[in-house]
């Protein structure tokens, strides 16, 4: 199904792709250069947002759902990157525990974890599941409709090593983001835990993540000669916001939005834009969409109501959040059948193996789409993302948008890559890597 | 196009097909061991036979032609794999150069060439074509129908590397064979030649290849438990037959083509097979499918006509044929379109990425289809071969045939690997590479 797609209007994004497509051979280098350094993170899905002037990431998830919304067609390419991962990471492992998340009563999230089983088993993996909830102290099995049943027992830790009964993997892979905290039972086991536990969001930080971000795409900006902010939203941070008491004042939160909001304006008015500027602010540790508000004037996030104080002070799992990070919000311009619309693309290793549109029929072109009622639409990545026509016109051709969209999300997941070096407990020293550059 | 096939009777192959699904963890796990020993060729493109009770490879081609027949959608497989090959081979590439054989008018090899060009860029390489034609003094464009313009310039030696004018590049990958015998331009340059010289047809002899395949076969069949023979050929060779010459005897291919059909007699009683048994007759070296019979009688290679002998004698080239390989014929049971059908198999590294039915509609099911009338048919190869439906019933459903094409292709390419690690001419010892064995 190829969805039918409104395309970007001309400006700075054609230029950008045109400057994309002519450097293909260059940009492939300088990623094949860059992997060398930095280890790519096993799996990530990157939200992107294409206001037509801008393209940029606005969410990394280093625990991807949604394996079960790529194109059937996609799976060999998923097979091959995980295949090419597991050579690097862990030649001879001959088995993988992979730990999902507790809600096995999602059908759509259950289909996920089938399709990452079925994809690991294919590059010769003996693949189980394994679950952490502490109710759960028996295998069970769930019956999927399309025939597929899916086996599930509690995970059980003997010594240094965890395993289901009767089940000794190699190395653990997590498709649980930990939002309820780094669970014991892995703490410092023999086998090798993917991704690392600091990946987890009791650690993790989105603001971590974008300060990556600048990291990389400084170093890609001054490779293609481009101006950053054309794939690098503006970000803040406050570490001590109180959503909860009213009589808090924000200050951070509120300041923090009025910068923001001041150098988006300076940046719209340079190119010409005629839209309204507004920034995102979300928890900057979670996930599921919760916790995120749009703001277009700093008056807005001084006089929060109870609702939407409500919403923000709690994410998944009863994360509080105190900290927040204030995001330039980019417009998204795409729609797929009427609804509003924004690309997810998926990564295995360095490899990009599919994505799909998250559209959202009720919501803006400058709202979250991560919200119930969003619905989604396989992205036709299959020969485009990976082999652009570069003798295409750029802006009209869809094959040329979706290599645009496979080099800005590798970015992003080679963002990732240097945000957990960053965070690693082991760099005690805090070494901000750096990214590998060369005389051309 | 899903092309229309005939599928397998009932018979050994739905019991050899059944093994392999149900083995498929176990089977990638021992790939992925190998490959570790063995390092894969950089492409191969694999003919195999289908004959309903037996399938085999019959020719191993380390030089590939016929990109251009593998479907679009299996373009990005390329890509990654061609990604991976160079991530191990030359990580720091920059450039490459890729020399094609020298009959540019024939537009099908000429987009051949255009498709691996393509491919190879999208890994981040420069990649541009030299030719070792004597007669070729200046760089000259080739025009295709598509709009696509292929430059190609003569290839020039300086001191120990080769390159073209202005254009030094990190490696040279072979699309030639090389029957015209190694050129001197090429020996003993700095820079990577893939495959390795002694890849090319005046060194490499189809006998090594498979006894190199029988050291494969063995370890596969033995992880499976299964009847080496219901996937690897019988052979034989001679090394000093006489085709031009009729008042030679050939006492040495006549009594292997007799030996040898007494063997597959055997094999047939034993499974109950009544097709007449036949052997095919081939060059040891050389390609193109010249220099080919079909034998079904010991007597036929005794009384050898003008014609035969012509045909027999010199193969592409030029090249005199006296050393031939016997091997066993296998019938081909498919069908496309009412034509003849054989399937060929492309790897790149250590990956299938796409493949196709060569087609001939005035050929019988025990003769060579690689003859002028050919045509070509891609398999719907794209998530068939990486994906077996493992609980689908074996024989008729078309993903797992392909699953099946998938594994004795990857065979072949191992057995590739094994007997060019044979026959590297730094192997003075004459060692025999084992296969990776382990514990179950």
């Amino acid at each position: 199904m190829v969805p039918h797609l409104v395309t970007a209007n001309p400006g700075p994004i054609l230029e950008l792709e045109k400057k994309l497509l002519d450097s293909n051979a260059a940009i492939e280098r300088w990623f094949r250069l860059q992997w060398q350094a930095h280890q790519p993170p096993f799996y990530a899905s990157v939200d992107l947002r294409n206001a037509g002037f801008k393209l940029a990431p606005v969410d990394t998830n280093l625990y991807p759902g949604g394996f079960n919304n790529l194109s059937e067609a996609m799976l060999p390419l998923a097979v091959h990157a995980a295949q090419s991962a597991i050579d690097v990471i862990c030649p001879d492992a001959r088995s993988l525990l992979l730990i999902p998340e507790k809600h096995t009563r999602n059908q759509f999230y259950l289909r996920n974890v089938a399709r990452l089983q079925a994809i690991l088993r294919q590059t010769g993996l003996d693949v189980r599941l394994g679950t952490m909830a502490e109710d759960v102290t028996e295998p069970f099995r769930v019956e999927l409709p399309e025939g597929i049943a899916l086996d599930i027992a509690p995970v059980q830790r003997h010594g240094n090593r965890v395993g289901l009964d009767g089940f000794d993997p190699c190395a653990v892979l997590l498709n649980n983001d930990l939002s309820a905290g780094t669970p014991g039972i892995l703490a410092g086991i023999d086998q090798l835990v993917l991704p690392a536990l600091h990946a987890g969001w009791t650690q993790r930080r989105k603001s971590k993540h974008f300060a990556a971000y600048d990291v990389v795409v400084e170093s890609f900006s001054q490779l293609l000669g481009i101006d950053p902010w054309l794939i690098n939203p503006y970000f803040g941070r406050c570490g001590e916001v109180n959503f909860q008491d009213k009589t808090t004042a924000n200050e951070c939160l509120e300041s923090n939005v009025e910068a923001l909001l001041f150098r988006i304006r300076a940046k719209y008015r340079e190119y010409g834009i005629s839209e309204k500027p507004f920034v995102i602010v979300k928890a900057d540790a979670g996930t599921y969409g919760m916790g995120i508000m749009t703001v277009k004037d700093p008056s807005e996030v001084r006089e929060l109501n109870r609702k939407q104080r409500n919403k923000m002070a709690v994410v998944k799992d009863g994360l509080q959040v105190t900290e927040v990070i204030i995001q330039e919000g980019v417009h998204t311009i795409e729609r797929v059948n009427e609804g509003v619309a924004e690309p997810v693309v998926y990564m295995i290793d360095r490899y990009v193996v599919g994505g799909f549109y998250r559209v959202h029929a009720e919501r803006g072109t400058d709202e979250n789409l991560n919200a119930p009622g969003m619905e989604f639409v396989p992205l036709p990545f299959a020969s485009d993302c990976c082999m652009p026509i570069c003798t295409a016109r750029p802006g009209d051709e869809a094959p040329n948008r979706f290599y645009m969209y496979g080099v800005v999300a590798r970015l992003a997941a080679l963002a990732a890559a240097v945000e957990l070096q960053m965070t690693d407990p082991a760099n005690t020293a805090g070494i901000v890597p750096t990214l590998v550059t060369e005389a051309a």
